[in-house]
């Protein structure tokens, strides 16, 4: 599981209607080397929000209640604060 | 899930049944790191499009409704437009 | 499966009930690639730790015993010690 | 899925059945990171051959119709041509 | 699947019985990016010896004939000869 900042939404013809009425977000990953990764939302996140992502299928596919959804990515989570001792 | 853009095809001999017919596309991913992904097309994507890339195997079997498919990664949308507030 | 060490914990508003009352960890992987990775705990671990991190969700929800969980990454094991022959 | 060149073969050790007979191949992968990846031959591939590689462990066992096998990674396909627009 | 040294071995306390008695090796992975990965062995694997990792959960627990078990990376073979033609 990740952490990142949902920076933009995705619009897309997607033949399947797992997709209809969902919210594709853009998440700018909190990491070192960078990249991001396209998550479909489950908590209502907006641009801006720090989220948690969860990237495995049969989990995402648990947080939609859609045991046959092609999904891989989902946010699960908005993210409240972060505690690291020690860091500024 | 991420997104990218169709760069090419790829003509393979492969033995498995459900590869007969299809399209393998090449899709150079955008990310800082660069790289592509070999993706089965499921939504009629051509060379130039920017498309949604799932890379699952449960879930792009459920794409192609093929149960026992041996598929990672299937396209599973065109991208119609991208909306990150903020960036020019 | 990897190790590192906890550094923080993350308090965010999960909607899914298998998180109630769950420790979600950042683990600083011991990588040259650096990078971390959000985990939940199973072991009791805290901030200083050096931990083992089970990521694949199979073999996360069995360590929670919760067949439907979503969730991917676990913190599985505190590691009392390692032993690297020739390394000082 | 992902393609490369076989670029050599590996010769272990390995308890269970279903690698007897198999032949393990190392494919140098097509990408700017570089790497290789160790598969499993399903199509008579040999060295100096660009092939296509499933990296999925559900979808390799279909490759070899072995429901139960430790497999993780399948050479699918021989590539007989890649066309990109454009590029020389 | 990948191959690597056996660069040393973790001791952890790890509550799933699953583990007990199991040896936990740090294989550093004969990679670009250089790396390691946590493996559970499966074939009587020591340091210094060179393996090949099976990183997949549902392979995994196949080698282990356990099908619940918290794994996700197994050693599976010790490599005995590596050939390729035209490297030195």
């Amino acid at each position: 599981m990740m952490i990142g900042k949902v920076s933009g939404e995705i619009y897309s013809t997607i033949n399947h209607p797992f997709y209809d009425g969902r919210k594709l977000l853009i998440v700018s990953l909190e990491h070192p080397a960078g990249g991001y990764i396209i998550a479909v939302d489950s908590v209502g996140a907006g641009v801006g929000e720090r989220v948690l992502v969860l990237d495995e299928g049969n989990g995402a596919r648990q947080v939609f209640a859609a045991d046959n959804a092609p999904v891989r990515s989902a946010i699960v989570g908005i993210i409240d604060s972060v505690d690291v001792p020690g860091r500024d």
